[in-house]
């Protein structure tokens, strides 16, 4: 199970964080995180205490959704001397694909990755800006698997601890810098 | 104008390039970035490229569009610790957006940006895998102007100088690390 760290040390950097009410439907409370990223101490310490968390973990390889998720895990796989796979909505990646169709609150969605991504064996961290449901991570970890991965842990800058997405993750090493209860 | 240093350099980066034929359309030759992002050396390369011509400049901010910007732009940002702002798709953004329309080959497109993503007299770069016809990176480079920002330059992984994408934006320092003439 998860070991929350570096979550105290990186407490004040929810003073970086705009709440937005009603984004994007009414009755939403909505964590921007760009006014966090536009400020280079805020940014460099969180990937800074991502890196320091997954270091030990020596992954090959840091695989990251479209498209926030794309903000956080090539940086820290730059740090990490890692290598990164995008996972992207369909029809976006030009070579054979691997596919998960998962259920959202409202709808369905679909996650591609190249199915020469991985190796298998090769060790994986999952990056993404925010965990809610869990349902995006999940579909990550399957397709991931899929490929032969390891999966060496995931990593969210935001966890929402009242949506429980942790449950859906259970036997994974889940690791999120921002905890908010509401 | 461009002084393209340390282009030679990366030219065995193009090894690590896939070329996938006829995608996304029938005649169409797509350089997939893909298959370097994964190899860690490479990618290290990459971003260390960049930033080796993007340092003395001192950007203050990197600029990133939607969605293969978001894999380039965080991680230089971070190697030359500046900030990271998100040019976005419209709706995507939860405060109060500046909006560019702007023509593609068949159609049109929108950018939004924050209003409050620059301060004024800022220095920022504006990063994005791929320059082609120029056009995403133009009505970036409008957006960011809007706003009070100095134009440092512009960075591409990948320039198709055979559409003269670098016409569009004659009056601002573009540097790609790799080019292709068809």
């Amino acid at each position: 199970m998860n070991t929350p760290r570096a979550g105290a040390n990186c407490e004040p950097l929810k003073r970086l964080i705009r709440e937005v009410p009603d984004f994007p439907v009414k009755g939403v409370l909505f964590y921007d995180i760009t006014t966090l990223l536009k400020d280079r101490l805020g940014f460099a310490m969180l990937i800074d205490a991502l890196a320091e968390y997954y270091l030990p973990k020596k992954p090959h390889l840091v695989l990251g959704m479209e498209a926030r998720g794309f903000i956080f895990g090539p940086a820290l796989a730059y740090r990490l001397n890692a290598g990164f796979v995008p996972v992207r909505k369909p029809g976006k990646l030009p070579a054979p694909t691997a596919r998960k169709e998962y259920e959202l609150e409202y709808g369905k969605n679909t996650l591609e990755i190249h199915r020469d991504a991985i190796e298998p064996g090769q060790r994986v961290i999952i990056v993404d800006d925010l965990l809610s449901t869990g349902g995006t991570a999940a579909a990550t970890v399957e397709l991931a698997k899929s490929l032969g991965a390891k999966i060496a842990g995931l990593g969210f800058v935001v966890e929402l601890d009242f949506l429980k997405g942790r449950e859906k993750l259970g036997e994974y090493d889940v690791y999120s810098l921002l905890h908010y209860d509401h």
